[in-house]
């Protein structure tokens, strides 16, 4: 479910920002040193854009991929999600004779049986009463379980990320400065997604217990056991939203609590990823190195090894990259340098790319 | 849910074998070569280890981490499901006179509550029908949705790469060595990953139908939505196992089913991921390398571009690795390289290592 977008145009943009940054700094033979000591300044879209922020510092690096296309993925997301809610509303419907249980309004009843299909919570207080009926549920579930995958692998993070530089924004007011806050969202992204989700988790779980409470006439166990049934999906549906009020409040907060649960779960898994990449590259670079590693690492085979092997040497034990990742890269390299001095200077470029 | 185990001691076991393969490898300048041309046979896991051969070369990075301790985390999954299930079974059992609904045997009763709970199935053909008890399900519920995430996250995963072996050992049985089969596995791991898992649901989908229509003696449409209403986890509840016999099998079988099917939505999202990571890797090593792109890659400043540098650089573009990656092992190159020549030598680790 965890599946993130990559758009291209963001990757020239990048890597044209860290040109001009080089570009910038003097040359000497220092400047390794330079580079190594900010790494945060380095950072080009920590400035820029507002919800990129700790995408860099990410240790998962799938999520590194997550600032390129928000804004497409949750309009297509939305779109998605609209017209799946327009389809099932008209479809169950159509077919309401065809369902049994406690009826409301016609359409509100349409909408509420697609929520509590789509999001799996399956309470029961409606159920399809034809075969045509019950093959048009399990098409609905179906695309249903897809469709909060895709809301949870884009739009449900983009929010979060968004709710969470809010929040942080806040906490941070008493610092001056907008870079204070960004280095305090970088240093533990995924606590503070955790964070975030969790305090919304309770104010749903509550927002919920109360409207059951005053609207649906629940005793309070009851209401918190409705919404811990609810939010969880599994819908028991001994109890359950059966006014027409109680089941148009319950078609945003079906949808949004049920997705934020189970984002809270996603973040308490990166958490523990994040945590564990941490420990192993805090492992990785505390282990003494050996002259076997060097001679590992000597990609170019002159007997010593220079900084950018030793990067990619070290990254390979992180487990960060691959022989995999790298084999392609060399292939390219080779290609490039066509006078086969195991560099690659202007000259090489030109032969290169006028061949 | 998709966080993945990191085992430590398996890191230096590979770095030690690439570092034993380029001692191998005649010292020249075409070494460089060989190293690109072999990327399968560089491998140090594809001959050793069955369930680790693709996780080279699968492009999503966190899966990368899986192969190193499936064993205990498989035991350790396996122990915390027994747990639960003993413990959800006895509270279950104990307070079986506050579950109201069609009742089979008592110990049956309990164990396939606890399991339609755990998996959010919740049919409502047994409701908790005391507070005590509400609040009992409630605590199982959050915490089998948590454990439902950590099989998915490891024991699936294993499961389904041990059967994925199989099964291509036994399409590629006319093909001899296991070589070829190893290979095969490796071109499309997703891919076939998403196969195996699609013909376990089929296979669960009709052997749940079957079932339902030969023990709980439901027509076919409705065996097959209620099998629907299960792997889904939907569980309207209007159709359910109702006898002894039906819940001893769906005991086993929504536990299974549940997570075959959530495992598929996984592998569906992981083979997105890397039909993007593809493309995007295909993308930024076909787009032109320009004077900016070698000043960017050129690291240690000597206005040339090696290998390395330009795998770094290329890396970077395809956001595998990010500077907050490099940054921290640029720092620990710097400590090492006691003389400052910008390499690392044999004398540098004695120097470093002395002091």
């Amino acid at each position: 479910m965890a599946s993130k977008e990559v758009i291209e145009p963001l990757l020239p943009t990048s890597s044209n920002t860290i040109g001009t940054r080089i570009l910038d700094i003097p040359r000497s033979k220092g400047r390794l040193r330079r580079t190594k000591s900010a790494p945060h300044a380095d950072s080009p879209h920590s400035e820029t854009t507002g919800t990129g922020t700790g995408a860099d510092t990410c240790p998962v690096p799938r999520s590194g991929f997550i600032f390129g296309n928000l804004g497409p993925s949750l309009r297509r997301v939305a779109l998605v999600l609209i017209l799946y809610m327009g389809i099932g509303t008209l479809c169950f419907y159509l077919v309401r004779y065809q369902i049994r249980g406690e009826k409301t309004n016609g359409i509100v009843d349409a909408i509420y049986f697609t929520i509590v299909t789509m999001t799996t919570v399956g309470y029961g207080d409606l159920v399809p009463n034809s075969p045509s009926t019950k093959l048009l549920a399990c098409a609905f579930v179906f695309s249903g379980m897809a469709l909060v995958g895709l809301i949870l692998s884009s739009a449900a993070d983009y929010l979060v990320e968004k709710q969470e530089i809010l929040l942080f924004k806040t906490l941070n007011a008493h610092q001056n400065g907008h870079c204070d806050m960004t280095k305090e969202i970088d240093t533990d992204k995924a606590r503070n997604k955790c964070i975030v989700v969790f305090l919304l988790l309770i104010l749903f779980i509550i927002s919920g217990t109360v409207f059951l409470v005053t609207i649906e006439k629940l005793g309070f166990i009851d209401a918190f056991y409705c919404v811990c049934s609810t939010i969880t999906t599994l819908g028991y549906g001994d109890k359950s939203f059966s006014t027409k009020s109680g089941r148009i409040f319950a078609i945003f907060w079906i949808l949004i609590s049920t997705i934020t649960l189970a984002q809270f779960f996603l973040y308490i898994a990166e958490l523990n990823t994040e945590r564990r990449q941490k420990s192993l590259v805090k492992w990785v670079l505390s282990k003494k190195v050996t002259n076997l590693d060097l001679e590992a690492a000597d990609l170019d085979n002159d007997r010593v090894v220079g900084a950018a092997e030793f990067v990619i040497h070290k990254l390979k034990e992180m487990g960060k990259i691959t022989e995999d990742d790298i084999a392609p890269v060399l292939k390219e390299f080779e290609k490039l340098d066509v006078d086969q001095s195991g560099t690659l200077s202007t000259s090489d470029l030109t032969l290169a790319q006028s061949s």
